[in-house]
Protein backbone atom coordinates (compact mmCIF):
# COMPACT_ATOMS: atom_id res chain seq x y z
CA UNK A 1 0.00 0.00 0.00
CA UNK A 2 1.57 3.20 -1.11
CA UNK A 3 0.57 6.77 0.23
CA UNK A 4 0.75 8.84 -2.79
CA UNK A 5 0.68 12.46 -2.82
CA UNK A 6 0.04 15.02 -6.08
CA UNK A 7 0.38 18.19 -7.08
CA UNK A 8 -2.32 18.76 -9.75
CA UNK A 9 -3.52 22.05 -11.80
CA UNK A 10 -6.94 22.30 -12.97
CA UNK A 11 -9.41 24.93 -14.92
CA UNK A 12 -11.83 25.72 -12.30
CA UNK A 13 -14.22 26.77 -14.80
CA UNK A 14 -15.25 23.28 -15.62
CA UNK A 15 -15.79 21.75 -12.66
CA UNK A 16 -18.53 22.30 -9.15
CA UNK A 17 -15.63 22.92 -6.99
CA UNK A 18 -13.08 20.19 -5.92
CA UNK A 19 -15.40 18.09 -3.55
CA UNK A 20 -17.36 15.70 -4.85
CA UNK A 21 -21.10 16.30 -5.15
CA UNK A 22 -23.90 14.25 -6.48
CA UNK A 23 -24.68 15.44 -10.36
CA UNK A 24 -21.78 17.69 -10.32
CA UNK A 25 -18.52 17.00 -11.98
CA UNK A 26 -15.64 17.67 -9.10
CA UNK A 27 -11.97 17.54 -9.51
CA UNK A 28 -12.01 15.06 -6.77
CA UNK A 29 -14.21 12.69 -8.52
CA UNK A 30 -12.31 12.84 -11.75
CA UNK A 31 -9.14 12.15 -9.96
CA UNK A 32 -10.86 9.68 -8.28
CA UNK A 33 -12.40 7.77 -11.57
CA UNK A 34 -9.10 8.33 -13.20
CA UNK A 35 -7.26 6.38 -10.43
CA UNK A 36 -10.08 3.92 -10.95
CA UNK A 37 -10.21 3.56 -14.80
CA UNK A 38 -6.42 2.95 -14.18
CA UNK A 39 -6.11 0.74 -11.18
CA UNK A 40 -9.28 -0.98 -10.91
CA UNK A 41 -8.97 0.38 -7.64
CA UNK A 42 -12.08 2.68 -6.21
CA UNK A 43 -9.66 5.59 -3.35
CA UNK A 44 -10.70 8.36 -2.13
CA UNK A 45 -8.43 11.37 -2.87
CA UNK A 46 -7.56 13.78 0.12
CA UNK A 47 -7.36 17.62 -1.15
CA UNK A 48 -5.80 19.89 0.94
CA UNK A 49 -9.04 22.13 1.23
CA UNK A 50 -11.64 22.53 -1.35
CA UNK A 51 -12.05 25.16 -3.63
CA UNK A 52 -15.08 26.43 -4.88
CA UNK A 53 -17.14 25.84 -8.14
CA UNK A 54 -14.65 28.93 -10.62
CA UNK A 55 -11.82 28.86 -8.57
CA UNK A 56 -8.66 27.19 -10.41
CA UNK A 57 -5.45 25.79 -9.19
CA UNK A 58 -2.12 25.88 -10.02
CA UNK A 59 -0.86 23.88 -7.38
CA UNK A 60 -3.60 22.06 -5.80
CA UNK A 61 -1.89 19.31 -3.33
CA UNK A 62 -3.59 16.13 -2.66
CA UNK A 63 -2.98 12.34 -1.47
CA UNK A 64 -4.82 8.66 -1.36
CA UNK A 65 -3.64 5.46 -0.74
CA UNK A 66 -3.47 2.53 -3.26
CA UNK A 67 -1.56 -0.41 -4.19
CA UNK A 68 0.10 -0.57 -7.47
CA UNK A 69 3.42 -2.01 -8.97
CA UNK A 70 3.72 1.63 -10.66
CA UNK A 71 6.93 3.49 -10.25
CA UNK A 72 5.98 7.39 -9.25
CA UNK A 73 6.70 8.26 -13.09
CA UNK A 74 4.77 5.47 -15.03
CA UNK A 75 1.76 5.84 -12.64
CA UNK A 76 1.60 10.22 -12.97
CA UNK A 77 2.23 9.97 -17.11
CA UNK A 78 -0.73 7.12 -16.63
CA UNK A 79 -3.05 9.11 -14.57
CA UNK A 80 -2.62 11.78 -17.09
CA UNK A 81 -3.54 9.78 -19.85
CA UNK A 82 -6.68 9.05 -17.74
CA UNK A 83 -7.66 12.89 -17.01
CA UNK A 84 -9.29 15.12 -19.32
CA UNK A 85 -7.45 18.16 -20.26
CA UNK A 86 -9.43 20.82 -17.24
CA UNK A 87 -6.68 18.98 -15.03
CA UNK A 88 -3.22 17.62 -15.23
CA UNK A 89 -1.09 15.82 -12.60
CA UNK A 90 2.35 18.12 -12.45
CA UNK A 91 4.53 15.70 -9.63
CA UNK A 92 3.59 12.47 -8.51
CA UNK A 93 5.52 11.03 -4.89
CA UNK A 94 4.96 7.93 -2.74
CA UNK A 95 5.40 9.89 0.36
CA UNK A 96 5.22 8.61 4.09
CA UNK A 97 2.09 6.96 5.79
CA UNK A 98 1.36 9.56 7.74
CA UNK A 99 0.87 12.63 4.86
CA UNK A 100 -2.39 13.61 4.93
CA UNK A 101 -2.67 17.33 2.14
CA UNK A 102 -4.57 18.79 4.53
CA UNK A 103 -4.13 18.28 8.28
CA UNK A 104 0.08 17.70 7.28
CA UNK A 105 -0.51 21.12 5.23
CA UNK A 106 1.33 24.49 7.26
CA UNK A 107 -0.18 27.11 4.83
CA UNK A 108 -1.70 28.36 1.53
CA UNK A 109 -0.88 30.42 -1.33
CA UNK A 110 -3.87 32.55 -3.47
CA UNK A 111 -3.60 34.39 -6.01
CA UNK A 112 -6.84 36.93 -6.54
CA UNK A 113 -6.63 38.46 -10.47
CA UNK A 114 -8.88 41.74 -11.85
CA UNK A 115 -8.84 43.45 -15.51
CA UNK A 116 -10.13 47.01 -15.02
CA UNK A 117 -10.54 47.14 -18.77
CA UNK A 118 -13.44 49.51 -19.87
CA UNK A 119 -15.10 46.40 -21.55
CA UNK A 120 -15.19 42.96 -19.79
CA UNK A 121 -12.91 41.02 -21.91
CA UNK A 122 -13.89 38.40 -24.05
CA UNK A 123 -10.90 36.20 -24.28
CA UNK A 124 -10.09 34.55 -21.11
CA UNK A 125 -13.19 36.00 -19.16
CA UNK A 126 -13.50 32.44 -17.17
CA UNK A 127 -9.80 33.57 -15.94
CA UNK A 128 -10.30 36.66 -13.94
CA UNK A 129 -12.93 39.33 -12.59
CA UNK A 130 -13.81 42.25 -14.02
CA UNK A 131 -14.58 45.79 -12.69
CA UNK A 132 -15.45 48.52 -15.59
CA UNK A 133 -12.92 50.87 -13.80
CA UNK A 134 -9.42 52.15 -12.55
CA UNK A 135 -8.71 51.82 -8.95
CA UNK A 136 -7.32 53.49 -6.26
CA UNK A 137 -4.26 51.28 -6.01
CA UNK A 138 -2.39 53.47 -3.25
CA UNK A 139 -5.47 53.12 -1.19
CA UNK A 140 -5.54 49.09 -1.59
CA UNK A 141 -1.97 48.61 -1.14
CA UNK A 142 -2.23 50.58 2.34
CA UNK A 143 -5.49 49.13 3.44
CA UNK A 144 -4.16 45.51 2.87
CA UNK A 145 -1.62 46.09 5.30
CA UNK A 146 -3.53 45.72 8.14
CA UNK A 147 -3.97 42.02 7.10
CA UNK A 148 -0.96 41.06 8.24
CA UNK A 149 -0.41 39.42 10.99
CA UNK A 150 -2.34 36.97 13.06
CA UNK A 151 -6.11 38.03 13.68
CA UNK A 152 -9.21 37.05 13.78
CA UNK A 153 -11.19 36.67 10.33
CA UNK A 154 -14.12 35.95 10.98
CA UNK A 155 -15.54 39.19 9.60
CA UNK A 156 -13.67 38.54 6.13
CA UNK A 157 -15.06 34.99 5.86
CA UNK A 158 -18.49 33.38 5.07
CA UNK A 159 -20.80 30.98 6.97
CA UNK A 160 -21.24 27.55 6.20
CA UNK A 161 -17.98 25.66 7.97
CA UNK A 162 -17.66 25.62 11.60
CA UNK A 163 -13.77 25.88 12.08
CA UNK A 164 -12.27 25.37 15.93
CA UNK A 165 -11.06 29.38 15.53
CA UNK A 166 -11.30 31.68 13.09
CA UNK A 167 -7.91 33.01 13.73
CA UNK A 168 -5.49 33.44 11.02
CA UNK A 169 -2.29 34.27 10.54
CA UNK A 170 -1.72 36.14 6.99
CA UNK A 171 2.58 36.12 6.33
CA UNK A 172 2.25 37.92 3.18
CA UNK A 173 0.77 39.97 0.79
CA UNK A 174 2.38 41.02 -2.39
CA UNK A 175 0.52 43.17 -5.20
CA UNK A 176 1.57 42.93 -8.94
CA UNK A 177 -0.06 45.32 -11.49
CA UNK A 178 0.56 45.06 -15.24
CA UNK A 179 -1.20 47.42 -17.32
CA UNK A 180 -4.95 47.07 -16.73
CA UNK A 181 -4.48 44.12 -14.57
CA UNK A 182 -4.44 44.35 -10.78
CA UNK A 183 -3.42 40.96 -8.70
CA UNK A 184 -2.70 40.27 -5.29
CA UNK A 185 -0.67 37.08 -3.75
CA UNK A 186 -1.41 36.26 -0.15
CA UNK A 187 -0.07 33.63 1.98
CA UNK A 188 -1.19 32.44 5.75
CA UNK A 189 -0.94 29.69 8.22
CA UNK A 190 -4.74 28.52 6.34
CA UNK A 191 -8.26 30.56 5.08
CA UNK A 192 -11.38 30.15 6.46
CA UNK A 193 -14.40 29.34 3.98
CA UNK A 194 -14.52 32.66 1.44
CA UNK A 195 -11.48 34.51 2.90
CA UNK A 196 -9.43 35.72 0.18
CA UNK A 197 -12.89 36.55 -1.85
CA UNK A 198 -14.10 38.48 1.03
CA UNK A 199 -10.63 40.23 1.09
CA UNK A 200 -10.80 40.62 -2.32
CA UNK A 201 -14.04 41.96 -2.32
CA UNK A 202 -13.36 44.76 0.20
CA UNK A 203 -10.03 45.38 -0.87
CA UNK A 204 -11.59 46.27 -4.03
CA UNK A 205 -14.48 48.35 -2.56
CA UNK A 206 -11.60 50.26 -1.16
CA UNK A 207 -10.21 50.93 -4.51
CA UNK A 208 -13.46 52.64 -5.67
CA UNK A 209 -14.03 54.16 -2.95
CA UNK A 210 -17.10 52.79 -1.67
CA UNK A 211 -15.27 51.90 1.27
CA UNK A 212 -12.81 53.61 3.61
CA UNK A 213 -9.04 52.53 4.03
CA UNK A 214 -9.24 51.40 7.28
CA UNK A 215 -12.50 49.07 6.31
CA UNK A 216 -9.84 46.19 6.74
CA UNK A 217 -8.71 47.22 10.35
CA UNK A 218 -12.64 47.79 11.34
CA UNK A 219 -13.61 44.22 10.33
CA UNK A 220 -10.61 42.82 12.19
CA UNK A 221 -11.64 44.49 15.27
CA UNK A 222 -15.35 44.03 15.25
CA UNK A 223 -16.01 41.13 13.05
CA UNK A 224 -18.61 42.62 11.80
CA UNK A 225 -19.51 40.87 8.42
CA UNK A 226 -21.70 43.76 7.39
CA UNK A 227 -18.65 46.30 7.13
CA UNK A 228 -17.32 44.19 4.37
CA UNK A 229 -17.18 43.93 0.27
CA UNK A 230 -19.28 41.86 -1.56
CA UNK A 231 -17.49 38.39 -2.13
CA UNK A 232 -15.86 38.87 -5.09
CA UNK A 233 -16.14 36.76 -8.04
CA UNK A 234 -14.67 32.96 -8.24
CA UNK A 235 -13.45 33.22 -11.66
CA UNK A 236 -10.29 35.51 -10.77
CA UNK A 237 -9.33 33.41 -7.78
CA UNK A 238 -5.93 30.95 -8.06
CA UNK A 239 -4.76 28.28 -5.28
CA UNK A 240 -1.33 28.75 -6.26
CA UNK A 241 0.65 26.72 -3.49
CA UNK A 242 0.13 24.61 -0.40
CA UNK A 243 2.91 24.55 2.20
CA UNK A 244 4.48 21.95 3.92
CA UNK A 245 7.73 21.08 5.35
CA UNK A 246 10.68 20.57 3.01
CA UNK A 247 11.32 18.29 1.19
CA UNK A 248 7.85 17.61 -0.53
CA UNK A 249 7.87 17.49 -4.11
CA UNK A 250 11.76 17.62 -4.06
CA UNK A 251 11.89 16.67 -7.89
CA UNK A 252 11.95 19.70 -10.78
CA UNK A 253 9.13 21.04 -11.95
CA UNK A 254 8.37 22.23 -15.67
CA UNK A 255 4.84 22.49 -15.22
CA UNK A 256 2.00 24.18 -16.88
CA UNK A 257 2.30 28.10 -17.82
CA UNK A 258 1.01 30.91 -15.06
CA UNK A 259 -1.72 32.43 -14.75
CA UNK A 260 -3.36 34.17 -18.28
CA UNK A 261 -2.28 37.94 -18.45
CA UNK A 262 -0.31 38.57 -14.80
CA UNK A 263 1.48 35.95 -13.29
CA UNK A 264 4.42 33.76 -14.48
CA UNK A 265 4.94 31.69 -10.39
CA UNK B 1 -28.31 55.36 -44.28
CA UNK B 2 -25.04 55.12 -41.91
CA UNK B 3 -22.03 53.53 -43.04
CA UNK B 4 -21.34 52.08 -39.68
CA UNK B 5 -17.33 50.81 -38.70
CA UNK B 6 -16.75 48.75 -35.64
CA UNK B 7 -13.83 47.18 -34.15
CA UNK B 8 -14.72 43.97 -32.33
CA UNK B 9 -12.97 41.54 -30.24
CA UNK B 10 -14.09 37.96 -29.72
CA UNK B 11 -12.81 34.56 -27.97
CA UNK B 12 -12.58 32.41 -30.88
CA UNK B 13 -13.46 29.19 -29.05
CA UNK B 14 -17.24 30.33 -28.75
CA UNK B 15 -17.70 30.29 -32.69
CA UNK B 16 -17.42 28.62 -35.20
CA UNK B 17 -15.48 31.00 -37.53
CA UNK B 18 -16.24 34.74 -38.28
CA UNK B 19 -18.48 33.97 -41.45
CA UNK B 20 -21.93 33.08 -41.47
CA UNK B 21 -22.96 29.20 -41.92
CA UNK B 22 -26.22 27.58 -41.45
CA UNK B 23 -25.92 26.03 -38.66
CA UNK B 24 -22.55 27.21 -36.81
CA UNK B 25 -22.86 30.12 -34.53
CA UNK B 26 -20.65 32.73 -36.35
CA UNK B 27 -19.35 35.96 -35.45
CA UNK B 28 -21.06 37.91 -37.95
CA UNK B 29 -23.82 36.37 -37.44
CA UNK B 30 -24.02 36.93 -34.12
CA UNK B 31 -23.79 41.12 -34.68
CA UNK B 32 -26.67 40.60 -37.16
CA UNK B 33 -28.73 39.18 -35.18
CA UNK B 34 -27.81 42.16 -32.89
CA UNK B 35 -28.27 44.84 -34.81
CA UNK B 36 -31.73 43.38 -35.99
CA UNK B 37 -32.78 42.96 -32.12
CA UNK B 38 -31.74 46.47 -31.50
CA UNK B 39 -32.94 48.27 -34.45
CA UNK B 40 -35.41 45.64 -36.26
CA UNK B 41 -33.65 45.66 -39.49
CA UNK B 42 -31.92 43.10 -41.48
CA UNK B 43 -28.15 43.92 -42.11
CA UNK B 44 -25.21 42.39 -43.77
CA UNK B 45 -21.94 42.98 -41.64
CA UNK B 46 -18.53 42.90 -43.84
CA UNK B 47 -15.77 42.12 -42.11
CA UNK B 48 -11.53 42.52 -43.04
CA UNK B 49 -11.66 39.21 -43.35
CA UNK B 50 -12.76 35.83 -42.26
CA UNK B 51 -10.97 33.89 -39.39
CA UNK B 52 -11.49 30.31 -38.54
CA UNK B 53 -13.11 28.50 -36.26
CA UNK B 54 -11.07 28.55 -32.40
CA UNK B 55 -9.27 31.90 -33.99
CA UNK B 56 -9.54 35.12 -31.82
CA UNK B 57 -9.52 38.47 -32.43
CA UNK B 58 -8.43 41.43 -30.38
CA UNK B 59 -9.71 44.37 -33.03
CA UNK B 60 -11.40 42.74 -35.89
CA UNK B 61 -12.89 45.28 -37.96
CA UNK B 62 -16.09 45.29 -40.17
CA UNK B 63 -19.01 47.62 -41.37
CA UNK B 64 -22.41 47.22 -42.06
CA UNK B 65 -25.04 50.17 -43.59
CA UNK B 66 -27.93 50.97 -41.45
CA UNK B 67 -30.87 53.54 -40.76
CA UNK B 68 -30.67 54.84 -37.28
CA UNK B 69 -31.45 57.97 -34.83
CA UNK B 70 -28.74 56.48 -32.29
CA UNK B 71 -25.38 58.34 -32.43
CA UNK B 72 -22.26 56.21 -32.84
CA UNK B 73 -21.55 55.77 -29.01
CA UNK B 74 -25.14 54.94 -27.65
CA UNK B 75 -25.52 52.64 -30.66
CA UNK B 76 -22.18 50.63 -29.46
CA UNK B 77 -23.13 50.57 -25.80
CA UNK B 78 -26.32 49.36 -26.99
CA UNK B 79 -25.18 46.86 -29.51
CA UNK B 80 -22.98 45.44 -26.62
CA UNK B 81 -25.66 45.17 -23.93
CA UNK B 82 -27.16 43.03 -26.95
CA UNK B 83 -24.30 40.91 -27.45
CA UNK B 84 -23.21 37.61 -25.93
CA UNK B 85 -20.13 38.06 -23.48
CA UNK B 86 -17.71 36.17 -26.04
CA UNK B 87 -17.82 39.40 -28.06
CA UNK B 88 -17.54 42.89 -27.62
CA UNK B 89 -17.74 45.83 -29.70
CA UNK B 90 -14.70 48.01 -28.40
CA UNK B 91 -15.05 51.62 -30.41
CA UNK B 92 -17.85 52.28 -33.41
CA UNK B 93 -18.15 54.92 -35.80
CA UNK B 94 -20.08 56.69 -38.10
CA UNK B 95 -17.55 56.27 -41.25
CA UNK B 96 -17.78 57.99 -45.11
CA UNK B 97 -19.99 55.77 -47.23
CA UNK B 98 -17.23 53.91 -49.74
CA UNK B 99 -15.37 52.56 -46.26
CA UNK B 100 -15.37 49.13 -46.81
CA UNK B 101 -13.48 46.84 -43.57
CA UNK B 102 -12.71 44.61 -46.42
CA UNK B 103 -11.54 46.68 -49.40
CA UNK B 104 -10.20 49.53 -47.79
CA UNK B 105 -7.60 47.64 -45.38
CA UNK B 106 -4.08 48.08 -46.19
CA UNK B 107 -2.52 45.34 -44.04
CA UNK B 108 -2.88 43.12 -41.08
CA UNK B 109 -1.46 41.92 -37.98
CA UNK B 110 -1.70 38.65 -36.36
CA UNK B 111 -0.18 36.69 -33.19
CA UNK B 112 0.37 33.54 -32.53
CA UNK B 113 1.08 32.23 -29.09
CA UNK B 114 2.84 28.70 -28.13
CA UNK B 115 3.55 27.18 -24.64
CA UNK B 116 6.15 25.02 -24.11
CA UNK B 117 5.44 23.66 -21.07
CA UNK B 118 6.30 20.26 -20.21
CA UNK B 119 2.09 19.31 -19.73
CA UNK B 120 -0.46 20.46 -21.35
CA UNK B 121 -1.93 24.04 -19.43
CA UNK B 122 -5.21 23.00 -18.24
CA UNK B 123 -6.10 27.30 -17.65
CA UNK B 124 -6.47 28.71 -20.79
CA UNK B 125 -5.96 25.97 -23.30
CA UNK B 126 -8.39 27.28 -25.80
CA UNK B 127 -6.42 30.50 -25.88
CA UNK B 128 -2.77 29.51 -26.67
CA UNK B 129 -1.19 26.12 -28.58
CA UNK B 130 0.92 23.87 -27.01
CA UNK B 131 4.14 21.97 -27.44
CA UNK B 132 5.82 19.71 -25.47
CA UNK B 133 9.46 20.63 -25.57
CA UNK B 134 11.58 23.65 -25.44
CA UNK B 135 12.29 24.92 -28.98
CA UNK B 136 15.52 26.15 -30.59
CA UNK B 137 14.19 29.51 -30.55
CA UNK B 138 17.12 30.96 -32.58
CA UNK B 139 16.98 29.01 -35.33
CA UNK B 140 13.74 30.08 -35.49
CA UNK B 141 14.14 33.68 -35.65
CA UNK B 142 17.18 33.24 -37.90
CA UNK B 143 14.67 31.47 -40.29
CA UNK B 144 11.78 33.63 -39.55
CA UNK B 145 13.81 36.69 -41.07
CA UNK B 146 13.42 34.88 -44.64
CA UNK B 147 9.75 35.55 -44.42
CA UNK B 148 10.05 40.09 -44.40
CA UNK B 149 9.29 41.52 -47.92
CA UNK B 150 7.94 40.21 -51.04
CA UNK B 151 7.12 36.87 -51.81
CA UNK B 152 5.01 34.48 -53.78
CA UNK B 153 3.57 32.89 -50.08
CA UNK B 154 1.78 30.21 -52.18
CA UNK B 155 3.71 27.37 -50.12
CA UNK B 156 2.89 28.85 -47.25
CA UNK B 157 -1.01 28.81 -47.37
CA UNK B 158 -3.97 26.47 -47.91
CA UNK B 159 -6.11 25.91 -50.79
CA UNK B 160 -9.70 26.58 -50.37
CA UNK B 161 -9.85 30.24 -51.89
CA UNK B 162 -8.45 31.41 -55.28
CA UNK B 163 -6.92 34.67 -55.17
CA UNK B 164 -6.20 36.43 -58.22
CA UNK B 165 -1.94 36.57 -56.75
CA UNK B 166 -0.95 34.42 -53.88
CA UNK B 167 2.50 37.65 -53.51
CA UNK B 168 2.21 39.37 -50.28
CA UNK B 169 4.27 41.46 -48.51
CA UNK B 170 5.46 40.86 -45.14
CA UNK B 171 6.28 43.89 -43.43
CA UNK B 172 7.16 42.86 -39.96
CA UNK B 173 7.84 40.31 -38.18
CA UNK B 174 8.65 40.23 -33.71
CA UNK B 175 9.02 37.51 -31.59
CA UNK B 176 8.09 37.80 -27.53
CA UNK B 177 9.26 35.32 -25.26
CA UNK B 178 8.61 34.91 -21.41
CA UNK B 179 9.33 32.09 -19.43
CA UNK B 180 7.79 29.05 -21.07
CA UNK B 181 5.50 31.02 -23.87
CA UNK B 182 6.88 31.90 -27.12
CA UNK B 183 4.84 34.12 -29.63
CA UNK B 184 5.48 35.87 -32.94
CA UNK B 185 3.52 39.32 -34.28
CA UNK B 186 3.38 39.74 -38.21
CA UNK B 187 2.69 42.36 -40.44
CA UNK B 188 1.87 42.28 -43.99
CA UNK B 189 -0.32 44.02 -46.31
CA UNK B 190 -2.15 40.66 -46.43
CA UNK B 191 -2.42 36.92 -45.56
CA UNK B 192 -3.97 33.99 -48.03
CA UNK B 193 -5.72 31.69 -46.64
CA UNK B 194 -3.81 30.14 -43.33
CA UNK B 195 -0.95 31.48 -43.81
CA UNK B 196 -0.07 32.60 -40.76
CA UNK B 197 -0.86 29.11 -39.55
CA UNK B 198 1.24 27.31 -42.31
CA UNK B 199 4.29 29.99 -41.06
CA UNK B 200 3.71 29.15 -37.45
CA UNK B 201 3.86 25.13 -38.14
CA UNK B 202 7.08 25.71 -40.39
CA UNK B 203 9.07 27.81 -37.87
CA UNK B 204 8.04 25.35 -34.91
CA UNK B 205 9.18 22.73 -36.79
CA UNK B 206 12.13 24.56 -37.52
CA UNK B 207 12.55 25.21 -33.57
CA UNK B 208 11.84 21.50 -33.33
CA UNK B 209 14.70 20.28 -35.41
CA UNK B 210 11.97 18.44 -37.73
CA UNK B 211 13.02 20.86 -39.99
CA UNK B 212 15.77 23.17 -41.53
CA UNK B 213 16.53 26.47 -41.11
CA UNK B 214 16.28 27.31 -44.58
CA UNK B 215 13.07 25.87 -45.07
CA UNK B 216 11.07 29.12 -45.29
CA UNK B 217 13.71 30.31 -48.20
CA UNK B 218 13.11 27.06 -50.01
CA UNK B 219 9.09 27.11 -49.89
CA UNK B 220 9.04 30.51 -50.93
CA UNK B 221 11.51 29.98 -53.74
CA UNK B 222 9.60 26.30 -54.78
CA UNK B 223 5.99 26.91 -53.79
CA UNK B 224 5.69 23.15 -52.81
CA UNK B 225 3.30 22.51 -50.01
CA UNK B 226 5.05 19.39 -49.56
CA UNK B 227 8.52 20.83 -47.58
CA UNK B 228 6.54 22.76 -44.92
CA UNK B 229 5.16 21.93 -41.12
CA UNK B 230 1.57 21.00 -40.12
CA UNK B 231 -0.49 23.45 -40.24
CA UNK B 232 -0.38 25.37 -35.98
CA UNK B 233 -3.94 24.54 -34.55
CA UNK B 234 -6.19 27.72 -34.68
CA UNK B 235 -6.21 28.57 -30.71
CA UNK B 236 -3.10 29.98 -30.52
CA UNK B 237 -3.69 32.74 -32.97
CA UNK B 238 -5.15 36.10 -32.68
CA UNK B 239 -5.57 39.40 -35.21
CA UNK B 240 -4.74 41.81 -33.70
CA UNK B 241 -5.48 44.44 -35.89
CA UNK B 242 -6.92 45.59 -39.21
CA UNK B 243 -4.78 48.50 -40.62
CA UNK B 244 -6.38 51.42 -43.27
CA UNK B 245 -5.12 55.00 -43.37
CA UNK B 246 -4.94 57.62 -40.89
CA UNK B 247 -7.68 58.67 -38.93
CA UNK B 248 -9.56 55.31 -39.03
CA UNK B 249 -10.77 55.06 -35.14
CA UNK B 250 -9.26 57.67 -34.60
CA UNK B 251 -11.49 58.21 -30.41
CA UNK B 252 -9.17 56.84 -27.62
CA UNK B 253 -9.22 53.01 -26.81
CA UNK B 254 -9.48 51.35 -23.44
CA UNK B 255 -10.27 48.24 -24.47
CA UNK B 256 -10.19 44.37 -23.08
CA UNK B 257 -6.72 43.14 -21.56
CA UNK B 258 -4.34 41.59 -24.21
CA UNK B 259 -3.46 38.16 -25.11
CA UNK B 260 -3.46 35.82 -21.88
CA UNK B 261 0.07 35.47 -20.64
CA UNK B 262 1.99 37.31 -23.24
CA UNK B 263 0.63 39.76 -24.92
CA UNK B 264 -0.28 43.16 -23.98
CA UNK B 265 -0.74 45.41 -27.50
Amino acid sequence: MHNVRLEVAYDGAEFHGWQRQDGFVSVQETLEDAVENLLGERVTVFGSGRTDAGVHALRQVANFHVVTELVDDRLRHALNAHLPESVVVRRLETCADDFHARFSATGKRYLYVVATTRFRPPIGRAHLSWICQSLDFEAMQHAARDLIGEHDFQGLSSLGSKPTTTVRRVRALRWIRRRERLAFVIEADGFLYNMVRAIAGTLLDIGRGRLERNAIAQVLDSGDRGAVGPTAPAEGLYLLRVLYGEGTFARPDRGPAGVPGVFQP
